[in-house]
């Protein structure tokens, strides 16, 4: 039986979704929704799904599941009312960039309990998958120490840093949670290092664009994350792992490995400079496995707990900058 | 408008073609032969294509083009066939085992003015046309040198090896494509070096399956080829040329770049150990650009003559492995 | 006319520094003082240099410079009195295991006018003085981040531990300085997470075996610093610096680069298990640098005021650790 | 006992040789010889040896061994000589360039019973002792092929390619014994494809600039060897050795191993571009071998037969290039 999936927001990241729907057998994309007819046109066409309103899709029996790829502060609201209305929910991330909202949202799922997968996607890059493997598989013994470093290629415009919730809910999140992804222990404590270093208008805004910070878990472990705003080389995203036993990495990825060599040296091509191309056998699997998900009755992970979580830490981060010290994580 | 295009051979590769033709908006499979109604109806059923016969296929005045991925010995008679029927062609490698049969081939689409491409697939894998756009850009100067090595990750089953024409015809002609697109001019005399190293068998069914080739063009250029039918490591496919200025390099693919590091030292996963994942991209770029040519109508690259070139290639390189000696290749 | 040194302290670094001595033709060892006569007469025998004590080198006037390789709790004491007695000094880090013993050592050596040059050793490595010198160079524009990363192979034995001043001032005092070499503006406030993860002896010692550290600069520079006493695959010392334009990197070293690659995978040799294997040519080129200062009468760098910011810096951490909090470093 | 030795030519690997000898406890160097008395004078005031003469040196009984640094058409006349004088031999390869007189030198020293050991300085480079440890290990199986690049930073000037015996008897020599080396069996033919790509006025001197070689043992193992004088990015040194279980290489050295990640992409700097910097190790260590056989009693190795087999080799790469077939060696 095929799982039947409406798509709510046609934008870049929902034609994405809309594609590895196309490419997975066990599913179909019958509906999508979105405020500018257009961009779900465009999908509809691509697709074969019929285009559709939120309610016409909260309404309609034969719809399994959503993908909730809309504006950040509609998220909350849609995920409690197509929880409430029994569909499986699939929604980018984040939950909300209030903790005490999501919080609520979790709450209202539970209640009538809700199916929800959040999009954290980079827990399914293969290559990041491979290093949890190599951990999970005793390779590196006990996990101590985790590294993560996460550049993007330029910082967004003033418009998207206005309502991205900071820094840290916008962009170190994926790193909290890939943290956690990794540490194999929850987080405790989170220290954190911020300033304006790239563009001084996004300190006017309010913002930092350049953050070094430090996780620590009740047992002591410690994951360090690096990020900046702007890397001249292309979307720099790494992870290693330091256990008793050894270490485990992944490196960056580039499109094309190539090395010229003259008399100037040795030179490789920059990396992907966009998280989409960088990401793309991610996405695909993170659709599959939520359709895997709905197809055997697992849990949905990362969950909207993990969301949550990732949230938490972010709010800690933001406090932690501020203060100048370690803030305790509250869940 | 969109392209309509046939698939004779609903095997292993015409599967992967199909996929590609269903990813491009420019074309669409509208038919599907093969001897076995299991794997046509296969396809048919993935991608809208009718099952149809050979005959009904070149009947159709509304299919523009066919995608030959039958046997090898029925590519000559299906290339003619459909040449005279008036539509493109876009054939596996090679043309025929025999380079008379090719010839003739040739001649005949020559004098119908048919349009074919054929599949050297490697000339599409973004990592080796990055090598030769930067022999374009005049990175590396003058191409002097060329070294290709070429391992398949274990050797084929007894039954292929019989029909296969012999290492030189069956695999090296994918390398001495490779020397032809990267040497920039052509070669004028083949020697080669081969041997039974792996398996007894192919030795008594009279064929190598290690083989060290150089080739020479009249200027003096060399390209050196490394085959070996086992490499325990995964399907090792690398380039080099060095020319005036420097050099350009594509190193080999894996399907997990991490590396773990104990106290026995630093180790990567092997590499890719399929032809079919190692050159995925490139066989969908490969029926992307076949498709352009014919929207475009600019000339269907590589060629039918570059099938042919190849073939001589290998015609020459048996001979020079028996006769221990320098041989001119003859086109 | 040759430099005459005398060598206070003839063990492992002691050696070292000998052979770097009898390697430059613009210095002569000409005296060696330890309490351990054997190890005095080895160094003697192989250099041609006399077998002295202290106080005889304190009084022959045709010595020009010491080097001190003693043990740290009388490092301050000699530089005292060697500067009182116009000797030029090289001394290995630290000055002193407690800042306020170091601030008077430093005191005294400024009325003097003495001339101390610090151990610091990893500014003189090749590949971090590259680093250095790119940055130098404008190539990766304004400094903004730096990783270091800095593991041992294994811990030291619990003797050394408990007169070690602990992992901060011991092991990170190196990083320290590293950073400040790098960032190029000096770190206004530090940050620590440390924990014992390695070794529970290490932790009854009252020491930490693992640390993750930010320093942040007055304009906002960062560095983070991860520190683990044991690492399996060998001595692991990579920094990283991320700037405007780009960033450099110098990678780990190991004394044999092959690469072996089989059915599970390529693997490489562990990294170099020893921190004078790995720092041979720095220790070589920290003596030479010594010499090249004591010739062209330029300013000896890293000087005794280095040594103390690394001591305070580390000072720093140790109550960050505790405290959980971001220290301000006093100088 | 401590060996006394004598050094037979003052240039640039007279000193090299020199300098490793003074870090060698073993053996201690009590004479020089030269026909310019500036580079024998300077080379004793460094070490502390006498300047003799080519006579003093033969009839001095003390003296255990010499090393022959002396131009190449004096070798085969000076083994002879010291060979009948008692003496143990290190000679800088080639014996001659002619085989005929390097195969009477030979006879000439099996008469006397004479200790002879060949320059060959690549077999003790520490990367490719690793590669040959790793097949002697078993951890590759069975040797199949091996791939030799070698390429020069620039060419030599005129004077010395007039002189120089052709590039195969000057250049490739050493990927000969390097081949011979690692290959386990002796090759029983050989083909090469030379030409004048680099520098016409290389080609009026009836030499060649550029060659690919194919060696084959008796039973089929192959030898692939790639030849440039000239390589914009450094001193090119790589070896790579396939067989039944998988491969090993070793890859270039460079003096910095930094990279710098701009827009521009991800650069590492050139290679060595000098043998004397790229073969520092390797000098020290052939010296060291040595002594280590005149102490021990143990055979010399690379012995001088070693250096004729080479040498034929040569021979056949010469015919093999100007008549374009395979050659069988004749030892």
């Amino acid at each position: 039986m095929v799982t039947k999936l409406a798509l709510l927001g046609a934008g870049r990241i929902g034609k994405v979704h809309a594609r590895a729907i196309a490419e997975d057998k066990r599913a179909k994309l019958v509906a999508v929704a979105d405020a500018f007819p257009e961009a779900a046109n465009a999908i509809a066409a691509a697709s074969g799904a019929a285009v559709r309103t939120i309610d016409e899709i909260e309404a309609d029996k034969d719809i399994d599941a959503v993908i909730i790829c809309t504006p950040t502060n509609t998220h909350a609201d849609l995920i409690e009312r197509f929880a409430k209305a029994g569909k499986a929910i699939f929604c980018e991330k984040p939950i909300d960039l209030d903790v005490a909202r999501a919080r609520a949202c979790l709450e209202t799922v539970r209640k009538v309990g809700g199916k929800v997968m959040l999009g954290f996607n980079r827990r399914f890059d293969p290559h990041f998958r491979a290093v949890r493997q190599a951990i999970d598989d005793g390779q590196i013994g006990k996990v101590e120490m985790v590294t993560i470093t996460s550049r993007d290629p330029g910082p967004p415009p003033a418009e998207y840093i206005k309502v991205s919730g900071g820094i840290f809910r916008d962009m170190t999140i994926h790193d909290f949670d890939m943290a956690r992804f990794l540490l194999g222990e929850e987080v405790d404590s989170v220290m954190a290092s911020a300033s304006v270093l790239v563009d001084p208008k996004i300190g006017e805004l309010g913002d930092y664009d350049s953050a070094s910070l430090v996780l620590t878990t009740k047992s002591g472990r410690q994951a360090m994350i690096s990020n900046s705003r702007r890397a001249s080389y292309g979307y720099d995203q790494r992870i290693e792992v330091h256990g008793s036993l050894g270490s485990v990495s992944a490196e960056n990825q580039r499109p094309v490995s190539i090395e010229i060599a003259t008399k100037d040296g040795y030179t490789r091509p920059p990396l992907h400079d966009f998280f989409m191309t960088r990401y793309t056998a991610a996405y695909a699997a993170e659709i599959s496995a939520f359709i895997d998900g709905l197809e055997n009755g697992t849990p949905l992970s990362p969950s909207a707990e993990d969301g949550l979580i990732a949230l938490a830490l972010a709010d800690a981060a933001v406090r932690a900058a501020e203060q100048k010290t370690s803030v305790k994580v509250t869940y």
